[in-house]
């Protein structure tokens, strides 16, 4: 994605995802709420919470790394997608100290955070959403979108995510999880 | 700048730096304007034209560069710092259809930009502005101020870049100079 996409997703009574559940994995959890709408726009204010986002060119992809998401990495909105994550994620002031290099290393070299998630490819779509410059109470939001029957490797990777050098780095996490 | 710092840069009748000229580089210039003032937060349209970036943390630098930097870089709002240029600048659909090794190489590796930038310190302060993701016109608003006994240097500097291979992906950009 090379052109920003500025999203809101917009937590209420509105919208085509079924929210299942909403659990703290750090820090504050958000408000309860029935469903969840995701638009285009950075919207103000409304429902129970928004939180918003610009989808755009990745951080730390390598050319090769590129090509091999290209192949293979799905769209979002396949009929058979009917689960859906929006797990909002903020980072420490230690990680944004360290210079590119060094995210880098961490993120891929040692936590391999590229690598694991190809292999979890065409059955996880996946969509990234930079929220720190924004002001937004959360550095990203990370989107995720699978059939019924990839549930089971989907709590793989994020077990997997959450196990890594990386991810001493985050400070705080919410887990909204969605059906259709 | 590891927290991020909003700014909105309002071009109109105000302000502490008086706006010597302004001229296009690539692309349509900006409108005319008398002042300019640079207010912190993304603040909506006001004066002649407004544009808005956010400063966060640096997205190509090394950490050995980082250090090298955080040596010599001098502050903003130096007294002797009397000048100063605001260059905003937007880059090709095809700088960000690369990956971050590619624009790293380009940027640095084959342009210099942060080893050339160096040999500029501590006489022309710089801060970085990210644009792209706020839906603004540029991608980048760089900033700069220097005392008028380095005016040379700093032409010296933007003759420089605008001659690298990175700058063949710069499709618009404006240079607006200012004196206190």
């Amino acid at each position: 994605m090379t052109t920003p996409l500025p999203t809101t997703f917009v937590a209420g009574d509105e919208g085509s995802w079924i929210i299942e559940r909403i659990a703290s994995v750090s820090g504050a959890a958000l408000p309860p709420a029935a469903r969840l709408d995701v638009r285009e726009g950075l919207l103000g204010p409304s429902g129970a919470w928004v939180l918003r986002g610009v989808a755009g060119h990745p951080r730390y992809v390598q050319r090769a790394e590129q090509d091999a998401l290209g192949r293979i990495q799905p769209p979002l909105g396949r009929a058979e997608a009917t689960r859906a994550a929006l797990i909002p994620i903020r980072k420490s002031a230690a990680w944004w100290a360290l210079a590119q290099d060094e995210r880098r290393a961490i993120l891929e070299e040692r936590s391999h955070h590229i690598a694991e998630g190809l292999k979890y490819l065409p059955a996880i779509a996946r969509r990234l959403y930079q929220s720190r410059e924004l002001g937004e109470p959360f550095d990203f939001l990370t989107w995720f979108e699978y059939a019924p029957e990839h549930a089971e490797a989907f709590e793989e990777l994020v077990l997997l995510l959450r196990s890594t050098e990386e991810w001493t780095y985050v400070e705080r996490e919410v887990d909204v999880r969605l059906v259709k």
